[in-house]
């Protein structure tokens, strides 16, 4: 299992209404081969990001997510904030999960070396 | 429910014994109350931290970990790298959860306002 993690900087002055964008998002991602979970994170403090984690089962999911036609019409949709509203472009972090109390027994994820993704902001 | 993110940047060259400290570390904290799951997450990116994240039913069973006879015991016996091993101080953030897909009717975590801990490291 992988996670991804989008750390999003956003102005706190539109941290309601990047709140609600996500609350009503299209939900493509839910739906793809290899999803396993979303989770949104608010920070406690501030100049620290939002996280938009998701959880996927190989990295090769990942992959096709975001190389995909769904992918490709969520982020034409959820770009309606205007360029104010984040304080610095935002980060994607991929880790991969070597150990989960969750599930003690997990086959750790095998090291994959480095995931480069070019983003258009 | 609230997530705890320590972001460690270990030097490459201690990664494998910074997992197996980690492997074997004591497990006090699963046994805390409000404690949920805790994971360990590589990263797949050169300059990305390791993440140890925890989940936690409310803020408030976080504070009362990291003020616990047990916190102070895990994190003396976990002090056995040299500080070479890292390649800057860690980092940690504290998130609301605000949205999960494994849990759509979940309460969202209220905005807690700050979160500072003072760390000797």
């Amino acid at each position: 299992m992988i996670t991804t993690m989008n750390r999003i900087y956003v102005n706190p002055e539109y941290a309601e209404r990047f709140e609600e964008n996500f609350r009503t998002r299209a939900g493509l991602v839910d739906r793809m081969p290899g999803f396993v979970s979303n989770q949104l994170l608010r920070p406690a403090n501030p100049g620290d990001p939002y996280i938009v984690m998701t959880h996927w089962q190989t990295r090769d999911h990942f992959k096709a997510w975001v190389t995909s036609e769904e992918f490709m019409q969520g982020h034409a949709r959820s770009g309606s904030l205007p360029r104010e509203a984040y304080d610095g472009p935002s980060k994607l972090e991929l880790h991969e999960v070597i150990l989960d109390t969750n599930n003690p027994e997990m086959v750790p994820e095998p090291h994959g070396g480095p995931f480069l993704v070019h983003r258009g902001e």
